[in-house]
């Protein structure tokens, strides 16, 4: 094999209760990597589409280049690759943009070298990619879309993850207003400190959600998805963010809130009907505040990247 | 059925990572009622074995007494119980004895008198007791006391249980110093605000102990018994805390921890004679700092509350 396409997935972090610690990947959006191998060793970017020209070519200052570089550097590979990155999400969206490509640069050489590394493997290369994009190796988008399905970041030091069951039917409705948070900011507005009686609430609620996806008990999951630590503060930073996750209550949602550290809002339905009608709510809050909105609507994505040429 | 005995489990409550929200149940030791209905409205506590004469025999005054109480008014019962109760821990040992006690009691009521609550619906009865026996009705002991197995308490407003599977062959060791901890210090103790990121590292925790239990993953399980909060304040209050922990370990426990709020430690381990070994070990470093100690050995009870005669 000479070159290969590959998707990987856009992703949720956080899930409402857990902070820093869960995330869920997406059929729809999520980015594509062309790679052909080239006889020079290193990383050349070629082009890359859909990023306004935000992103840069160099692959030492690119989170794709970045990533991939280390990959060949550990296999010591003498030869190279050459990249094409289409982009089909809004950067500083909350859906873990930089992550999908960095995973579909990482599972595009992998495949490409013959697969020298099992695909968990591949998560501390995706990692040093979100060091650049964030200035620390978060794993909570990488993790997911890497593997796919609902994923635990147990913890960094060691690392350890965990792939949890994603139960049928499971639907992610994503509105994306059409404002800027700065992942810098949304941290920054975080206390320091927190009450332990909040903290207890919200690790019930995590450990319910987790049950929950064991046990495909959607009411379970409904009632676990309550967040009283990052939301009521976050929310803040997103117009209209009440009145969105109310109109996706009524509109049949199991439970929703924040994309990673937002503006994106995501909210997860048993089926696709109601993720449809559910999506439609959320859009038309946003709509009646003037804001302009993508939506996405997938169901939620056991698999993670793959081979699509 | 006019009379009836009953044993219910004592528990572990809290589970080094999962404080306030999970405890399970051990088949070893547990207390018992035996239940006899009368003709006059009322419950009667004819008398209590083992509690060097503690525990009141007045049943407004008394958590048996008191759940059971509830239990024949609200199914307006103009008859009543005369009660048995044999204590078969300590009291204040952590190993949520009052929780024990009141269990039986309301599982052997709902019996005696043909069971028109199904067993959940008990639930809100004997924590009635909690409330008696510690000034708030906690249900991180009642609830695997009566419904066996590792539960989790989600939430208290609305109350919401969820049982958790039992892995196969798992074996806890309790060790008991004869030394008091006071529920009331060992809450007292503990800071009222806690940082985010400890927050974090706990709430993965959690989740990965969930999983693990799902996946009957020991390794999962012992990685995420970690408790970076309550166990680093509380375990101030038992001496020896640490090298009793290190001991189980050594040993090959799985992981372990305070056992509710003290001063009982616990340790899981794969195996009863792992478990055996692992007790021996704990209990030896007690010898060893010259503190009288008492221990058991018991599978995890995934059963609850047993009628034995």
């Amino acid at each position: 094999m000479s070159s290969i396409k590959v998707f990987a997935p856009a992703t949720v972090a956080n899930v409402v209760c857990g902070f820093d610690v869960l995330g869920f990947a997406l059929h729809n959006p999520g980015d594509e990597v062309i790679m052909r191998k080239t006889n020079t060793p290193g990383v050349i970017i070629k082009s890359i589409v859909g990023d306004n020209g935000r992103l840069p070519l160099d692959p030492e200052r690119n989170t794709v280049g970045v990533s991939v570089l280390n990959f060949l550097k550990h296999i010591e590979s003498n030869t190279g690759v050459e990249i094409e990155l289409t982009k089909n999400m809004p950067l500083g969206s909350g859906l873990g943009s930089s992550s999908a490509s960095t995973v579909a640069g990482v599972f595009a050489v992998n495949e490409l070298f013959g697969n020298p590394l099992k695909r968990e493997e591949l998560l501390p290369f995706a990692m040093e990619g979100e060091r650049l994009a964030c200035g620390s190796a978060h794993a909570d988008n990488v993790a997911p879309s890497l593997l796919g399905g609902f994923v635990l970041v147990r913890s960094y030091a060691p690392l350890d993850v965990v792939k949890l069951p994603t139960p049928k039917d499971f639907y992610c409705s994503i509105v994306h207003p059409h404002i800027e948070v700065q992942t810098k900011d949304a941290r920054q507005i975080l206390p320091k400190q927190i009450f332990l009686k909040d903290a207890v609430t919200q690790w019930g609620n995590v450990a319910g959600l987790v049950a929950g996806l064991y046990q495909s008990d959607f009411d379970l999951i409904g009632r676990s998805l309550k967040d009283v630590i990052v939301e009521p503060v976050r929310s803040i930073l997103i117009p209209g963010f009440m009145q969105v996750k109310e109109a996706a209550m009524q509109a049949g949602a199991i439970g929703g809130g924040i994309s990673g550290s937002g503006p994106s809002i995501f909210a997860l339905s048993k089926g696709k009907d109601t993720a449809e009608k559910v999506t439609a709510a959320m859009k038309s809050v946003f709509d009646k505040i003037n804001i302009g909105s993508d939506s996405y609507i997938s169901e939620v994505n056991a698999e993670g990247p793959k081979v699509i040429g």
